[in-house]
């Protein structure tokens, strides 16, 4: 159940509540927002009824959560998450962009790409130090002198980092130098690994499996949420069908979809989802269109040279050009949304 | 082959090009565009060599033609095609809005649906009048009685009529009163349905098949172009995959990836490709903002009452924000674009 | 509603239910079977009830059909529909087996193909005179001269004429030589070429859509039964998904889902399931193992000159061994059961 | 390359080319099979010549792999790998049956499926102590006091264990009491967990992915084979498909196509591919006629009592009937194939 607090609610209403679930032996959890405060307790109305609470001192009223996403829900939370990511609010009213190469391949390659996604405004860089990959025998990533090029390039052009976390044996390392910790698609279902994403510190930015329905993904989700971790990102990048046009299909409707199921912030990766340079930008406007909250692109200062993704990877050029129309494709919906977040 | 004329070519000079070609057993076909005139000669290069004619007055460059779609090929056009249904151009600069009801139903469902799409400024109206149905035991839509009611309204209401052929035996009633005829998603391989519609006088609605990969469409349309018919549009209306939030999944590239393939403009049915009320709108906008040429959707007045479809059916009201948000969407892309017509 | 006589009722007690149900507007059908006879009456539970009927004489009970194939579902039939093909009885215990060429070529081709055909035991020939291609350049059969060919080979070997329609234009041509009419996948929701197939003396064979449902395929089965022909056989042609190491995807579990929906008897194609040679007898052995009534095959005496299909066309050699193969598994099941029909 | 030796050769034969790899930085597997000893050395042609070791004494020829699955390639090995389970050989003439509950529920419920289970002839026991499940809040398993069962009712039934290690973390655990490690669907491109099987001294199963080609299912096996681990068994357990009838759909064709390109075992597990008991069958004998070396289902003693999986688990009775009939078809098919192993 989710107890929205009156307004004038003191923090001793919201110990007292606090304090009858626990005594119950439920899990709860206090979430502060600017319109009121709110205790969220999944499960717990298999032990409480509602009118238990309902009379005590500062509770509003009571909602049940029917979803079975008790914590991913859109019942679960007074409105819709923001992820901060190094000052980027994620889920807001600014359209959030994520670009950088595939994998970090050397310093210059990644200092050369940093430093023109820092010119074009976007302030998240993403790079892979470890990549899960299709052959044992194909490029895997650099791992630890990635990692430490990542840091170097954070200080230097002030960005956040985008990287991936592939196992949990090596999770500490990325998390360490991460910003936001990617869940590859791949990895959507690697359950001990979402547990682990849920202890962390750091935001989680939730890939969506090649398969994945709708469904499993906000359950993917739940596993994060559930081991405390309160700062996920989900991300479309594109599922497995027959249509050979592209790598893989853009599913652009869940975009609106996971919005309508979920709080939870929603971006899209149009370079996975397409494989195909001259479809990044188009799919791209497409997300945002629909509501995306940001967009991840890879981009590569010699895709022809890029040890993996290369004939996906934007052109500097080109992504100057993504970032302009994206933009403005954002700001003409948000000129009909007048709140402080925006749903689609 | 696609033999481009100077700009100062004559009528003489052209009809030379033709007798050659004709007395070779050749069909070709004369193209004017405003910036020239072009002969297009599919297959030629099996029997002529391009030096046999570029020596030849007025001619400019013969261009050899190596897609497979000779006739619907990007390669087979000086430029894109501009398909003119009852005086809305569509391929051209501005965005076309198709929209109407499933189905007819009634004399006064049809003229309160018509009255609020005209008064959006949209001039294009769909309704069928011939529903293909999963079970026979379905509604199958007014027939004759339709085709009548839709000639009443288009008088009434100064609008095109857009509306399905669904077998041969009726072609020549729809022909009769369509502006635009559609061809559904599931004839898309009638291959005698679809010769039929290339010896038609009026422009071809095509959509895509269910499960019709981009290179199956456009063979499609090869089947109405290579019959005579120049003026084919083709439709993305969603794929069937295992992604089950929605009816059927919006394979959104599709759009730039034909665009690149073919001259023949292409628009989306975002209420097919859903058949969610809610997904509608976000949808709408994403095909718009991947380079969609036009947008048919369903709208009813009660789609409550509707006899099919209602669930996706929009609200008078969604359909008026609609209208607003693709047209904002496709001027802003415009600005970028220069040009007669716009890619993506 | 399905209608059990005793055993014993007398063709007047049939009369008289009959002559109640058409004074009450209802279309229904008399049934004969080894067992008994039955009545069917779909839709008649809108308009009669049971206890209307069930008191009269030679009746012994009413059974309601709930699945909304009202000529189709299992219930509808008192046992399995066996479909009588020039003889070949398909869908009791013997395993049907239909092969052939995909095209009729010429003479040479034909008969060379329906000789060792013949000599196999197997006595039904499939050939193509009409075939539906995705190019309008691609070969499309030789048609008439086909037909004409097809009359000659059966007189020669004694074979039954398995060939398709493709158009309701041309079905005429085709009925008169055909023993049983193949609708193909791609016109499985061709309404108008489904309704004249319903209206032919010929069986019909009806091949699955390339993304149709077991749900859709069985509605367009009740298409054709719903005009009156009754001798309809279901054909799993494999469906279109990403799976790449074949061309379609043999849905192996629909033959037993289809077979626990319907009365109708259901076969398997795996030459078109999976385009390659050496993928045809590991399936056909498969469908006959899950329970298929039959099998038909593509073979080609020249597989490398074939004008179609050619990869996936058995050689003769290898035809002889499926035949070996597929009916020493059908003879296995047979042993565990007793009755007249096989189910699975 | 793949380096035949003679029937004659002689350890140091043997020894001397192994030194000669090993000199030139070559990791180099020796292969014994009842026809001749193999030196397997993948990747060894970037860095010698064949000519430098045909010459060389005991050696009969050298053939390259150009398959990119260098050690799971059909060209890699010199005849079919047969993996020996306890006492069990999967992949040689005879079927390999292993059959038992989902998950471990309670001892009793676990003596009570392997007495039938034994019973019936089937010497390997599944059932899982840790449950990869979609939903967080979902039964997972019940891990270490499972594993102790599971130990137990070896000793008490004979009966070698199939249990599944879903995680790195508890890996070891699995590892000590199961005879064959399943690797989950969703784990099939859990790198971390494929490279820790590798390295075990148990074989492993490795299911298909969800939406894994052929391809990706073949490289995940490389991971397993790259770390040292020889023997992996391969497992279809249907994919994700639009087609609604079956939970999944059995893709019965990747069985003969996986074995065109891999030396490895194939077995089927129609339990998870159909999701519906009364599909299990059906779908067991075809895998079984299609090629599999083996059948995996899930069995319940009271499948309307199971924690997870119910609707698909075998009755007692189902069980002992699918014994009887897919070990039918296998000696059927057998019958042909005179060797010591059995391809399709």
């Amino acid at each position: 159940m989710l107890i929205l607090m009156d307004q004038g609610a003191t923090p001793e209403h919201v110990g007292a509540v606090m304090a009858l679930l626990e005594a119950a032996g439920i899990r709860a959890y206090v979430q502060e927002s600017p319109a009121a405060t709110s205790i969220l307790a999944p499960h717990a109305s298999q032990v409480l009824k509602a009118d238990r609470i309902e009379p005590m001192d500062g509770v509003n009223r009571v909602v049940p959560i029917t979803s079975p996403f008790k914590l991913a829900s859109a019942d679960a939370a007074p409105g819709r998450t923001v992820v901060d990511v190094r000052g980027v609010k994620i889920g807001g009213r600014d359209l959030a962009l994520i670009a950088g190469p595939c994998g970090v391949e050397s310093r210059e390659q990644l200092f050369t790409v940093a430093r023109y996604v820092a010119e074009s405004g976007t302030r998240l860089l993403r790079a892979g130090a470890y990549k899960p990959r299709t052959s044992p025998y194909a490029f895997q990533g650099k791992g630890l002198e990635a990692l430490d090029l990542l840091e170097e390039v954070r200080r230097e052009f002030d960005l956040g980092i985008v990287t991936e976390a592939t196992e949990v044996e090596t999770f500490d390392e990325v998390e360490r130098v991460a910003d936001l910790v990617q869940i590859g698609a791949r990895n959507m279902q690697n359950f001990a690994l979402l547990k682990r994403a849920g202890r962390s510190t750091k935001p989680v930015l939730l890939k969506r499996g090649l398969s994945a329905t709708l469904e499993e993904w906000l359950f993917a989700a739940e596993y994060v949420l559930s081991e405390g971790n309160r700062n996920v990102i989900l991300c479309e990048r594109g599922i497995r069908t027959w249509s050979a046009h592209a790598r893989n299909t853009l599913d652009v409707s869940v975009i609106p979809a996971a919005k309508a199921l979920t709080h939870l912030p929603v971006i899209a990766d149009p370079s996975h989802a397409t494989g195909r340079r001259d479809l990044v930008i188009p799919c791209a406007r497409a997300a945002v269109a629909a509501g995306a909250d940001g967009i991840m692109v890879e981009t590569h200062c010699q895709p022809g040279q890029a040890l993996s993704d290369g004939p996906q990877a934007l052109l500097p050029s080109d992504f100057f050009q993504l970032v302009g129309q994206v933009t403005g494709i954002r700001d003409l919906l948000l000129k009909d949304h007048p709140g402080a977040t925006f749903c689609f």
